[in-house]
């Protein structure tokens, strides 16, 4: 088993993630915001790469059985539902909604996966799950770290780097590593011991406790809190089918349906 | 100071870095090579991003004065006098010369910082150098590594986690450092021991050993061997002029007028 990983994701394109197995990470926060949002029962979450894509995709339907949620800044978006915090994602927010997922970061990278085999959500609250997922599909994956803005972010790196690590202890399989998987398990030994010091030091969690949303980042150092796999499924995410069931075979929602980017 | 470190040139662009200090990186090899043809008696270095552009800037001074070198998958182009390799840019091949300069990721990166306050080429030969010209200077730098095709790679980054490590050492007053400068200076941590061993493992120094280049990785991983400093002067890069020399003062060669790209 290959393991590549990407510390942002303009360090790969659209085709080279093709038909690949992908992970995407974003700690600080869309993918903790999906996993709880999956987890809380949110029909789906549909990432887009603009404001002017979530305008658009949620159409007619905004506000009925669709929700915008995102930020720039890490504020929540003007016209928007929700922000992009994993706490605003409860059960009686969003049970049964079709989210539109806006984000600066995450997002982002989720839509530059969108052709790959398998693109999968990891963040530290589901990252056991992520690892059977990896385990069980017994093939090569691709890690890319959202970052920020294109740059290397250090809470993506060290999440990525918790997968290498827990991956190889598993199986011994796991043998071929690219240079940035092996920084990343490096980083991961270096910060096991402290993830939430590291994720309040990192310039993504000093500027997100700064405008408020310091709670967040305990949030979001929480291991296996959620013990969820979001994937895509068509042009949405949702959370993975039990074993059979091809993601072909989900009927798309009418939001889904209106995906053009 | 402010220490920014940038894992490859894709995540920074060419307004980000105009009238910044920029110190630029690719100890496989295009830092290497260009230490050793300065300190070796090249006229200068004029890093060029494509092979039509070194063809079009040597022009009809190709063979005489002007060297064409560089490579594309480690190997010296067709038509080229020079590879990659510093082992061959001797005095005998190299003194009074201008070496158009043209390889995969290092030239990339230096043409994309060709609008920086300061530009200084740095790798380990010449480490302690450049940190003295830090020091002197005094000011923000960003230190840009070439990677490999926009990808990271460990032995650029393990030495951009020295220059921090050293700079800290010697300076109290470098204390803001980026994700990437923080994630630098752990992996310098955890290397320093065997720089060798690190740079014969990572994904680069494998594949030059097994194109026949194993000696460059002994060459590329000695502290200061070559104790000068190459700095972009107009287009072309030469050794660091004395204090009181302003970059615009130096007359430029035939070559030098000709860089068009």
């Amino acid at each position: 088993m290959k393991i590549d990983v990407y510390f942002s994701p303009v360090q790969v394109d659209e085709m080279q993630l093709r038909e690949k197995n992908v992970i995407v990470i974003d700690v600080l926060r869309a993918s903790s915001t999906i996993v709880a949002a999956l987890h809380n029962g949110a029909r789906e979450v549909i990432p887009v790469s603009s404001i002017e894509s979530a305008v658009k995709v949620s159409g007619n339907l905004f506000g009925d059985v669709v929700l915008r949620g995102g930020e720039r800044n890490g504020k929540m978006i003007d016209g928007f539902n929700l922000g992009n915090s994993p706490s605003e994602y409860t059960e009686e927010a969003v049970k049964g909604k079709s989210i539109i997922l806006c984000t600066t970061n995450g997002s982002v990278a989720m839509v530059r996966a969108r052709h790959a085999k398998n693109m999968a959500v990891a963040c530290f609250n589901n990252i056991s799950a992520v690892i059977d997922f990896i385990l069980e599909t017994g093939e090569d994956f691709s890690i890319v770290c959202a970052g920020k803005v294109s740059l290397f972010s250090l809470e993506d790196a060290v999440c990525a780097g918790m997968i290498v690590k827990l991956l190889s202890d598993r199986d011994s399989l796991v043998v071929e590593l690219n240079d940035a998987a092996v920084a990343a398990h490096v980083l991961y030994k270096t910060y096991s011991k402290n993830l939430l010091k590291m994720i309040k030091g990192c310039d993504h969690g000093r500027y997100l406790a700064g405008i408020g949303f310091e709670n967040d980042l305990k949030l979001c150092v929480e291991i296996d809190s959620i013990p969820v796999v979001p994937m895509l499924a068509g042009n949405v995410i949702k959370l993975k089918a039990p074993s059979g069931l091809k993601k072909e075979e989900a009927k798309p929602s009418a939001a889904a349906e209106a995906v053009a980017d």
